[in-house]
């Protein structure tokens, strides 16, 4: 019996539960501090009235023998994939029914999808980087070659055409430095990729928050995206659903290497190791796609907008370098002075009260770097602003 | 760029869509029969009302800022987790709680757990079977070692102990041939999976089926088994989940090979290629655990039990040899006469109209067996059977 040891390269996953317990330790020596977290990676507003309609009508009718809904189709059910290719259509992207698979989450997907790669294909990967991308790399034992993300390339980083590899992840609008690619470049990403014969792995999670105008929502608005590129998309951040859990994975027929399909290999995988994602849940998801869905959706992701917008604001009048906010989630600043991250996180936490988490967490590159999230509420969100500006200030002042 | 070449070892999986082919063309050309089918592998009856009245609850919270739950963790709520540990608790299993794994099914699990071994490993698995165990090794490139379950063995085989291997498939009450492992036969395969340093993989989803005494409900009722068995289990089929997706997998932390614990290992897989079951349905799966959820779930299980008595009934009056029934919601018959499953399909589809699967779909072994099930509605498996007995009947007389 022999277990995989590749599992021993990993590095234990302690960047969250070090900064829980470096926030409790604080609290319990300053009882009376009223400390907010900027650095909440999760959604914090209800779902929408039309989601919850959506699941009342799929609870009601698996409730009853002659509604009920047992096994489905494992790569979803058609209502819904048929409402994802609807989405993709509206912006001039043209999919296939069976290009679509819907899941549990775009984590599962962009770990289980290496299943269908050899394991001495050479992954590329960014660094900073969701750590995701490379532990379960690290898992299956693959080479791992690194794109610096630098403040020099504002964090997003092109291709080096005297580097090969066989895997590509990019992940825009990014995290967890917020910052996204524009046309031109994951253009040259996509040419990059097919003169490789590499398959590009797309993380579109963040999509939706998305405001300018020539950033990409979809890989697929790149021209022969289709004949290199998995896009990997989810209804957590669009929805609020990361505790209900959907996500789709986009597999185009055109990607094709050696005689095999990845699309056919994708579905026997799925068909063979998942079994659907919940009836209700996909109704759910297909509801956010109705008028309604869609603009009650809109109205919560303006609401963590309007979060950014107080971040950046502070930023910019205590003039700091950062990235991210106005097509995400994330704003990744510039620590000041000559902090490293884990420094400035300690004096963010002892003169301000304020929590976020530190970029050494997400590799290299990231380590005189910071993120803050728009997730919070309104009123804490403003006041953490606050703080943070006036700390900023201080210490300019100071010099 | 390489692909997992491995997968085109695989089989088309054709079983269901060649069965669903051969009915369709059966009805086209006689319009007016009425087909009935014993071979529904999916649960048909509702959802109970505490499950319903749970999933309301959760809807409920969700759509409210301040009970709305985002990202949980990614093996399970403890609330979900500690229901699993005291159901064990009252046949004698003591678990810890961070032994038990939520999941999204046992199909899932059943072929994510194989990342944690390594490829060259040799697999054990029963034939005939559910072709997941098959499937998933193919997919690895591992070796697959069959195990003959033969009418010979009542479809029950023991360990053959000259034989070496690293993981052991058993899955019982048994999925197609319903038949289910004594005490003392699970005693031997346990010692046998110590002896060999091998891993007991133990399918235990149809354990809610089991109504005789002296057949385990859990390989952990063997003595020793928490340091060789991974045990996996569903709400599929014990409170109708199959279209809610809910299940769990046991792993103790007494699994340990070469300085490597299985449960560390499976935790840091889960964490990083998983993100949890839906807060709703673990609240609905939760709830299947209280007094009322039991009651309610047992009444639906009496439903199903009652149909297999019915089945089992027109087989005994015909004086055909089969397993299962009793601790299972499959019947496994032997083809009569010479034929083999497929012709018994199509003789029992054209002379009674009455559809049931081909054994030849689950291995070697299955050539002249045939599986019925216990899902359909009372009124249907009564006329089914009854037209089923007449058929045997007929045929017998006439030698």
């Amino acid at each position: 019996m022999w277990l995989n040891t590749h599992y021993q390269a990993l590095n234990e996953q302690y960047l969250f539960s070090q900064i829980a317990r470096r926030v409790g330790q604080y609290k319990e020596q300053n009882p009376s501090a009223r400390v907010i977290s900027l650095g909440i990676g999760d959604v914090t507003r209800p779902l929408v009235p039309a989601v919850v309609e959506a699941l009342n009508r799929g609870v009601e009718e698996m409730s009853k023998a002659e509604t009920f809904h047992g096994y489905g189709p494992e790569q979803g059910y058609p209502f819904l994939r048929e409402a994802i290719v609807e989405y993709y259509e509206r912006r001039g992207v043209a999919l296939d029914l069976d290009e679509v698979f819907v899941s549990d989450g775009a984590k599962s997907d962009l770990g289980n999808i290496l299943d269908l790669f050899h394991q001495e294909n050479i992954a590329l990967i960014p660094d900073p980087v969701y750590p995701v991308y490379v532990d379960t790399n690290l898992m299956a034992g693959r080479t791992i070659h690194y794109i610096k993300a630098v403040k020099e390339n504002d964090f997003l980083p092109l291709p080096d055409w005297d580097v090969s590899c066989d895997l590509v992840y990019l992940c825009s609008p990014n995290n967890p430095t917020g910052a996204a690619y524009s046309k031109s470049a994951l253009t040259e990403w996509v040419r990059y990729t097919i003169e490789k014969g590499a398959v590009l792995l797309y993380d579109a999670a963040y999509e939706s928050f998305i405001q300018e105008d020539g950033v990409p929502h979809s890989i697929y608005e790149i021209p022969e995206a289709n004949t290199c590129a998995i896009e990997f998309c989810s209804f957590s951040k669009m929805a609020g659903f990361t505790g209900l859990r959907c996500s789709w994975t986009v597999v185009p027929k055109g990607l094709r290497f050696g005689g095999m399909g990845l699309n056919s290999m994708w579905l026997r995988r799925q068909t063979t190791k998942f079994n659907g994602v919940p009836y209700i849940v996909q109704r759910a998801a297909q509801a956010v796609f109705s008028p309604e869905g869609l603009e009650q959706v809109e109205a919560t992701l303006s609401y963590y907008r309007e979060n950014a917008a107080t971040i950046q604001q502070a930023l910019e009048q205590a003039g700091i370098y950062y990235t991210g906010g106005k097509n995400s989630p994330y704003i990744w600043m510039e620590c000041p002075g000559a902090m490293d991250s884990w420094q400035f996180f300690q004096q963010l936490l002892e003169q301000a009260q304020v929590v976020g988490t530190p970029g050494a967490g997400f590799g290299e590159n990231g380590k005189g770097f910071f993120r803050l999230t728009a997730f919070g509420s309104h009123e804490d969100t403003k006041e953490a602003a606050e703080r943070l500006e006036k700390l900023l200030l201080q210490w300019k002042e100071r010099g």
